[in-house]
């Protein structure tokens, strides 16, 4: 069984991540679904490689693209809030602890199926190794540096239009963002002994200030934002984003 | 003569604003421009209503609509940044100073023109009367109040959404909103003494933390932010619009 989803990819090459993952993303995933000839997403990856000789024959690689396919199916039901592992190992006909072995958590299973080359709440959770008292400067660094890559900037400014967007697929998106950014760092505040409810609103500050960041200076490409050295921009950013995790105290 | 226009009206009504102004911003201005029949911009405007019995004979009227015509189509050809009152004048056919005597500044002809029915300028510069100590509070204060009546939030949604599109006119909403917020209180600093080019920065940077909480609260309705009483969100963006205002000093 050849792996197909009823989720496009996001990014079928680093050269047009943008505009494949623009047109991925203007599909109406809560829409009927296309019936097939359904989208093959082997793009871009390894066992891409066309084949010649003997029929594929290789069950490990059926059993992983069919949860693929049955998690495809629940994050497009569903939402990525909604979904869950239990649900799709349930909708591919295994158990859950095999989608754990092959994928690890929702959110890989998540950035595996809209093909995210990059991974948001990767690249936070290293933020996050910091001490709390320069968080601050440790998530402005981290993100920000991660953003000039001209490879990760064309996919991000995409992710965050359509987050911000009001498509289906945006949802999807905005979902995970939230989930998976906010909850890692609500967790290390509430390891710092922050109180739960606390914890939650704090990253959700921190958020604001990222992507209010992140948006002016690559989104709309606003001077001076824009243009300044991007450890100018740190320098300016860290304050505001350790005052949010400070909170009022 | 109608007055007519190459830019649609961003809001048709107050019940169906988001909706409307969707519609509006979806059309490509940049591309050939359609040709007659124009689409009527009276909507919404005391000028609309029918007339009875003899035909209209308003001078002032015409000219009025003339020069707003001439500015849809400059804002249109040039972006907003790039339009003159001036060359709205050369195109209308009338001097530089009846443009201002019917419209004042260029940011309320552009309001006019797109039929905005909130003018984000004002309430800024409304906010920028408080003492730049008390600045930060006073701009969250203006800001997120405004945001929280029924008939500006739909428009505001949609004003940021497509700011942060990609279309041809979200660009012109988001050169409008940077343009005049940014120089609003970039202004202000000036006059308090912060040097030109880092009052500038200090003003684009309290603009990244104000749009940042105003998707998280009212775009991305993202929890707790999206249900907390608007006082308390006020209390923790205050101080972070503070700091940027301070800057590093």
């Amino acid at each position: 069984m050849p792996r197909t989803s009823v989720l496009p990819p996001l990014v079928a090459s680093e050269t047009d991540a943008a505009s494949a993952m623009s047109a991925a993303l203007s599909t109406p995933y809560n829409s009927p679904r296309p019936e097939p000839p359904r989208r093959l997403m082997l793009v871009d990856s390894a066992s891409a490689k066309p084949r010649r000789g003997r029929p594929r024959k290789n069950l490990r690689g059926d059993t992983r693209a069919r949860i693929a396919d049955a998690a495809a199916a629940e994050f497009a039901d569903k939402g990525y809030d909604a979904t869950s592992i239990r649900a799709i190992a349930r909708r591919a006909g295994v158990d859950s602890a095999l989608v754990h072995h092959y994928f690890d958590t929702k959110a890989a299973l998540f950035a595996d199926v809209v093909k995210l080359p990059v991974r948001p709440d990767r690249i936070v959770r290293q933020a996050l190794e910091a001490p709390i008292e320069r968080l601050g400067e440790s998530i402005a660094r981290t993100v920000l540096t991660a953003w000039e890559n001209p490879k990760v900037k064309p996919v991000g400014v995409t992710v965050l239009r359509s987050a911000i967007g009001g498509s289906a697929a945006g949802g999807l998106i905005r979902q995970f963002l939230l989930r998976e950014l906010m909850s890692a760092i609500a967790d290390k505040l509430e390891h710092s002994g922050v109180p739960h409810a606390e914890a939650a609103l704090r990253a959700e500050l921190v958020l604001t200030q990222v992507a209010g960041v992140l948006i002016m200076r690559h989104v709309l490409g606003a001077d001076p934002l824009a243009s300044m050295p991007v450890d100018d921009v740190i320098t300016r950013i860290a304050p505001a984003l350790q005052l949010h995790i400070d909170g009022l105290t």
